[in-house]
């Protein structure tokens, strides 16, 4: 008999993650595992606020896939994919056709604009390593034209943060510790810097406990962070962004950075892979397979599972991710051999929203947390993710330990 | 009787000297010494190569003026000079008006563009440390937008550098050393990147040995540098630079980033001082006063000195500036007594263009010297300039040391 292909696309939190369980569990002849992704690494995307805001560097923030995968039991591919075809089981990439027996899909995220007209062109957004490093580089030149131009331009010392969710609230946590830092280095006054979250909604961090909103919201302000809220954006431009303040009223923040840091949908490929799906996200099954497609597992940004208790979407955080990666590795096994698969069941150990390097807020087994004990439980997180996929070795070269 | 008022424009290499050596001959009722200076730091404008390229940080290549500067003998004033009358001897900064018995211009070079379209718009100088920092922070946000966008433009990593005299060399030697640190940084495969030096005269490094001169040309053609020789720029764009290749044949060549590196002028403010200048350079005494104005003498860049051995002018350098302001802190304290002011005789101990951290041409008392030799020597010469201002602190604090 053939030994059955297992073709893992993604080498996110919940690709890698799979690919380290299922090299665990298969022995070398049981099966042919094959990874394929974009790039030779893969980067901690709950990381990127800090490599955005220049308080990590790049590569900090990833590690290189041949470091955590055992190669006598998995192929690595470095590959971009281009589309796939569940009905015809071909996945086109970069490094010609793949067809699988099991298939795992973990693409990730995108960012999303809801069609606000210029935000595509003239925001930038924290959508991967890449992008991230292209942000700290676009702040730190924006400061150090101004300390060169003849006539000085403050507007190039404004940073709008569009979105004071999840993400937008760890980059101005990040924001508010190196915005000092860089007028040192740059020589300019901290008066000039302004800083500005504009969200749509009428709270920041929806789903949060109210009394550590008020905590996270106050420390941001403490270092100079001004807030926006339900005003939402309807344009970016190349000077700045439009925002709406009322029925007819309109203010026009002239900013020389704009990050969007609002929203987050499935990646495109999801659309035409022949899967139902909402905006690339697949309602998957109990066991993480995608609806009529046996042979096909969803994982991480892309999956959509409903929180029967709330009766809300489970947020895509890489601790889920990493969760539904370990059912989904041992799914395939169970099918390869012909056994019943198991019902993922999340186990949710909590939620940290860090506020830069020494404070954040959690609420972690029902807990309340703030300061520095949050950012301690923070960086237990950080760490967590880190020795899940990669055990102590990872643990010990890309670890967080000042705390 | 009052005490003369000594005035010190500028805290380059020229005028820092002097007064270190007036703090040194004069007594604190003797004379009140007054220094202005834009910056409250003194900065190595023969470092500044290092600074762009990112082989050394900005604040590596700097110091507090009041680290050097006796403050019970002299008065640091932060302004900036707006305007030099020397037959009003009126002195216009933004810090008020200032008047002088004796006035010291150390105002240092500006770029010199030839009058060449779109350059002053689209090309950056290494002017000073802010310049510096900011042609830095440009090469490494167009690799970081090169490493993001979809569609890749090959073009943002090309850097052209315009000028191959000291000054285009000494970058381009440091270009060549961090731009395989750049492409592993930024993930960028070294052969997309460009780096092409233009030149409108028909060599490189005019005045150096032509052995030397082909050892520098071919070290740097070894790091992948491209020489145009002999082709004038005729144009800047924000795309690129357009070169004369011959009668009417001209080449466009896209580029990212274009650094102006031909050409100095000195300070535009002496061109409206009352002293006779050529392109704001004067020519000045033996003594090294201004012609006519025997209360005002010049330092460094704006002094023009011809050497009668060549009947050409001594290169603007930061050895021959510190060597004038010895004589000039002298010959003031000798007119405040009444004697006579001695002449200036450079004492020329040779020159070394660097070609990166490890590598350098030199002529050092007459011998012709090369690779790890020359470059030693080079940061001999650096360390000097650091031990005549500010002794063996700050030779300690900011020395080059790594050899």
């Amino acid at each position: 008999m053939k030994r059955p292909t297992i073709l893992v696309l993604g080498a996110g939190y919940g690709g890698l993650t799979t690919v380290v369980n299922l090299q665990k569990l298969v022995g070398a002849d049981d099966a042919d595992i094959i990874l394929v992704n974009k790039n030779d690494y893969h980067y901690e995307s709950t990381w990127l606020h800090e490599a955005s805001a220049g308080t990590l560097r790049p590569d900090q923030v990833r590690y290189d896939v041949k470091d955590v995968i055992n190669s006598s039991k998995v192929k690595f591919v470095q590959a971009t994919v281009d589309a796939i075809d569940v009905n015809t089981k071909k996945i086109a990439t970069s490094a010609g056709e793949f067809t699988y027996d099991y298939l795992v899909i973990g693409l990730g995220f995108e960012g999303e604009t809801f069609g606000i007209t210029g935000l595509d062109k003239y925001a930038l957004s924290i959508a991967n390593v890449n992008a991230a490093r292209q942000i700290r580089d676009h702040i730190e030149y924006q400061f150090a034209t101004w300390s060169t131009e003849e006539v000085r331009d403050d507007a190039r010392l404004t940073i709008v943060v569009g979105g004071a969710g999840f993400s937008g609230i760890e980059f101005l946590g990040e924001l508010g510790n190196r915005i000092p830092e860089l007028c040192k280095e740059y020589d300019v006054p901290k008066e000039k810097v302004r800083v500005v979250c504009v969200e749509a909604a009428p709270m920041v961090l929806p789903g949060f406990d109210p009394a550590l909103v008020e905590y996270a919201v106050r420390q941001l302000e403490s270092k100079g962070i001004e807030f926006s809220i339900g005003t939402p954006v309807v344009e970016a431009t190349p000077e700045g962004v439009n925002i709406k303040k009322g029925e007819d009223e309109f203010e026009f923040i002239k900013a020389g950075t704009v990050v969007w840091a609002a929203g987050v949908r499935g990646n495109r490929l999801i659309e035409s892979s022949g899967i139902e799906n909402m905006r690339a996200r697949v309602k998957v099954e109990k066991d993480m397979r995608a609806p009529g497609f046996p042979d096909v597992f969803i994982v991480g940004d892309c999956a959509l599972m409903i929180n029967e208790e709330v009766n809300r979407p489970y947020p895509p955080t890489a601790q889920i991710a990493m969760q539904q990666a370990v059912t989904i590795a041992k799914n395939i096994v169970a099918l390869i051999k012909g056994n019943e698969t198991e019902e993922f069941v999340p186990a949710l150990k909590g939620t940290v929203c860090s506020l830069g390097e020494h404070d954040a807020i959690g609420d972690v087994m029902g807990k309340k947390i703030t300061g520095t004990k949050a950012s301690i439980m923070k960086k237990v997180i950080d760490n967590r993710a880190l020795y899940m996929i990669g055990g102590v070795p990872l643990l010990l070269k890309k670890g967080k330990f000042t705390l």
